[in-house]
This record gives C-alpha cells, structure tokens and sequence, in this order.
C-alpha cells in the first residue's frame, strides 16, 4: 500500500497560502476547508512551509494573541518533510511518528502532487480492516 | 488489539484543566506538555468537555484573540465522546474517522482510564508493522 492510494481516494487538491499573508487570515482559510494545516508556497508555487493548527497554538502560547496579525511566514514551519507517491503507508507513519507532525506533502518529479494527513492514513487503514472483515465474512459463509 | 494494548505502553495520565480556566492558560498547558488537546474536568473529577487545538483555533477564526482570555468552557467540545480499554483498534479508528476528532479520553467502569490520540493508534499500528516484517526476515533467515 502506498501514498498514491490514498491520493487516488482524496485527489490531489492542496489548500495553500502565500508567506505574507496574515496568520488570522491563514486560520479562517483552514477552518472554510474543515482543515488543520495549509500550505505555505510563493508566488512562483514553490512550497516554503507549512502551517498547522499547532503552529498557531504554539505562537499564540509564545507570543499570545498579537501573533495573529503576524505574517504567516513568521509562525509556519519552514523545513517541510515530503513523501512521494509512491511511498509505502508504513513509512509515512514512520515520518508521522518519530517528527510527531500530521501534515506530509507529496511530491512527484518536483512538483505537488497533493498531502495526506494522518487522518487520511487512519481512515485508510480503517477501509482495508474492513475490507478484510468483510472478505473474511464472505469466505466463512461460502464454506 | 485493543485500547488496553495502547495505555499499556502510554500509561493512563491524562492532563485536564478546569471550566473555568482561561484559553490561553489551557494553550500553554498544551504546549508545555506537547500535547494537541486537554481534558475539562470539574472539580469532583467528572469529564465535562475537551478542548483541543482545534477548538481554539476554530475559536480564533470565529470570534478573533478574545476568545483567549474566555474561559475553557466557553470553546471545549461538551459532547465528548470516550471509548473503554477493551475496544478494539478498528472502533476506535472507526470513532475517529466519523467524528472527524483526534483524542478519546478511555473510561473504564465510569472512571478515567487514560486518553489516545491519533498518533498514538499510528505508532501503535506502525509498531506493529514493524514487528511483523522483523517476524518474517528471522523466518526468512531461519529457512
């Protein structure tokens, strides 16, 4: 199982926004999307950063509410970790787990190809248990 | 595999705060602990909501930085929903995916037993994975 399998499922669509725009502006755009972080790309589409719902936590922990009228740029994190399509599940948890983030960007020949979430990946690994059940259901009844 | 399995290893701590307390105090209880949300608890120990970096995010898009200096019972989900140590896995991905949350506070026999996250059903799940194909290069290596 891959990454290419959950893109196959959710496409390809990434929500981004650009490194000077505010971060209050950022969050309204996360919460339109049902979301929990956005990309952050220039204006050529090069991704820069990314910001998550933590990172707006953490600056507002830091920083407290002036944060928000800051540049996003000044909260995202800047060295973003990719996978590529064709990536297997388990490494990407792997990434998941030891960086402790939720967002991965994925990037084919240079260019995004989308981002998985760990929501993406559970509910992934939720669908192919179920299939299994399912299956397994299918083989006892026709014995 | 069970919930059980989980806070065997992550023990059965939970951070919590009161009703009353302030957002940004219960944000920066967060980020002290590194942890992406914070059980509400009242004063006798009853859970009567969770507030996670969700909740206050979504507070910031809706209401702006005010909403930090609100008490936690303003912005905390009231409806929490909890799963037992002794479901399985699959129900609690299950729980997660429809619910669109990340934290499920455990209770067994009406008491507080520990709390899992999303990331700790995907370590768990990568654990797993790990040990599998360890299983099957010493099989492997032994035939």
């Amino acid at each position: 199982m891959t990454v290419q399998a959950i893109l196959n499922v959710k496409g390809s669509d990434v929500v981004s926004v650009l490194p000077a725009d505010r971060v209050d502006d950022a969050v309204r755009t996360m919460m339109v999307h049902g979301i929990g972080a956005v990309l952050v790309r220039d204006e050529v589409g090069a991704v820069v950063g990314i910001l998550s719902e933590r990172d707006v936590v953490r600056g507002i922990a830091q920083d407290g509410p002036s944060c928000l009228a800051q540049p996003v740029s000044a909260l995202a994190t800047r060295e973003v970790v990719c996978c590529r399509p064709e990536d297997g599940i388990a490494h990407v948890m792997g990434l998941m787990t030891r960086g402790r983030f939720r967002h991965l960007p994925v990037m084919r020949d240079g260019r995004l190809a989308g981002l998985v979430s760990i929501g993406d990946i559970v509910k992934h690994r939720l669908a192919q248990v179920e299939a299994e059940a399912q299956a397994l259901r299918e083989y006892v009844a026709a014995g």
